[in-house]
């Protein structure tokens, strides 16, 4: 009994599901290794890392599976280059691009062997990875938590608008957290999907336990977007996003601006505050109700989407 | 071959596919005669209707077919208990109630042998719902035109939330326009799903040509919601929507109010104004390329379901 793909085809993968790249959840060995020696692609997340923390969770990672796994690369960042020579000098076999194109980059990347997933949030922008070279493309609906894309398009039918756009995989990305939902991606044509609020919540995930407290708690109407018009983020509604909200109604862009950068990710993330900071979480906060080691959920989420798979197929018989 | 569900076995139709109620686009016999005759249920909007043309479109679908129909009542309407007077002495099989609880009237439509949908948009109302002892619930996600609910919950993550919730049959809308979208809803655990979008943008449809065309030329983005805070309205991006957006940033409620009682729906579905009209439509506008016939949509969805639902079931075989 299997569940292949054609991106645990092009991953070598035994199931179709990425972690999704998560900032500090996941700027450490510990939550990718977990997820690929499960069977999906485990992620780190380069972004808020220093150079040499890299390079040691990507040895980490390699020393602990011989299974894939991948590093996140947000592109706008201003370590991008530093993160992406480090990536390519440590073997790293897939890449996954967001928040900027790939051209920069991708040439060396296929040289030195790399699959290239990259995420995007438009049909119009999955077109233009694809023109570029990406080997697969990750579609992120609005339901998504930190960066969903601006156009507020909910997964159901991004994806469907993706699927019929490109002819690389597309892996479907914003409000899935169980089974059921990588089953529904695969019939809206998705090749694979990926999870990010599901497997911050685990035992390995790199943020506070009360970020974590606060996330489980969550129904799914306590997120919100902040920043509309400019980069918005998905965090849960607390005292900081309440404020801003406010603010926005008083057109002030200034105050928008000070309110805006007053507050931080990583602020939630490692100190614990999860009224001021930014904590970042998508809908599907609001599906998942305990914390589990991250390789038990990726064998839940195999059995739950085998299980949704068949259940459905009955119905067309 | 069948495509049976629990919500098939409760209406008595031969597929579990809802024509979405749209005001003036279904406020009359042809749209729901046509899809009732096809197998789904088709559905008479009460809401703009006066009383005597209410009447007339009831006798028309039932002297035009013997399979079920629906009469939608939105229950804030000032006419709602004159519409449901009609719908109930007429023997209406079915009612779809939304905007208003179900509490009032429920009893009288069991009592009359009618079927009592609710439309919600949370988990909570669904349980409430199901409280007052509804037959189904029809949860919309933020992607649907016209009232999505105030929470802005993407359907991915809201018909997983609902259904979790209750045990009536759950009915999936919003965002959905093909069979790979309703697929996708059955492996989310939902009985069947509602169409909008899909079934304005048939022949039978009661909005005039110029609403049409301009639903038909949008893509996956370019529907927009205005009146946050107070009613959201999912429309299409024209100039009365640019100009309700920018004077959201400048704070001024009153003014708000105004830009928001000077464009109508009917400006748009009857004068064919689509540009200061409220053109309603949902996400899913930019997945439909072509005007058809509402009886072969209902064959084209159901053939479309059954494919994707054998494609994705092989994955787990």
């Amino acid at each position: 009994m299997t569940l292949q793909t054609p991106l645990t085809r092009l991953l070598g993968t035994r199931y179709p599901i990425i972690q999704g790249g998560m900032s500090w959840a996941s700027s450490n060995a510990a939550l990718a290794l977990a997820v690929s020696r499960a069977g999906g692609l485990g992620v780190i997340a380069a972004g808020p890392m220093y150079p040499e923390a890299l390079r040691a969770a990507i040895r980490a990672v390699r020393a602990g599976t011989e299974a894939p796994y991948a590093v996140n690369i947000p592109l706008y960042n201003k370590r991008a280059q530093e993160h992406m020579d480090i990536a390519l000098a440590e073997g790293v076999p897939v890449i996954i691009a967001s928040q900027g194109g790939p051209q920069k980059h991708i040439g060396r990347a296929c040289d030195a062997g790399a699959k290239w997933l990259q995420v995007i949030a438009s049909p119009e922008h999955a077109a233009k990875a694809e023109a570029a070279g990406v080997d697969a493309v990750i579609a992120v609906g609005l339901e998504a938590g930190g960066h969903p894309g601006p156009d507020e398009v909910g997964l159901q039918v991004l994806l469907r608008a993706v699927v019929r756009r490109v002819s690389v995989p597309v892996v479907a990305a914003g409000g899935i957290a169980d089974g059921a939902g990588i089953a529904a991606a695969l019939c809206l044509g998705a090749a694979g999907a990926q999870l990010g609020t599901r497997f911050l919540l685990t035992t390995e995930a790199g943020v506070c336990d009360a970020y974590k407290d606060a996330v489980l708690a969550a129904g799914v109407a306590d997120t919100t977007l902040v920043g509309r018009g400019r980069s918005p983020v998905r965090m849960l509604r607390n005292a900081f996003a309440r404020d801003y909200l406010a603010a926005e109604h008083g057109g002030d862009q200034a105050m928008l601006e000070t309110l805006f950068a007053g507050s931080s990710l990583k602020q939630a993330a490692f100190d614990g505050d999860v009224q001021g900071g930014k904590v970042e979480a998508g809908q599907s906060a609001g599906l998942i109700d305990s914390l589990q080691p991250a390789g038990a959920v990726v064998e839940q989420l195999v059995a739950q989407t085998r299980e949704a798979l068949r259940r459905a197929a009955l119905l067309a018989e």
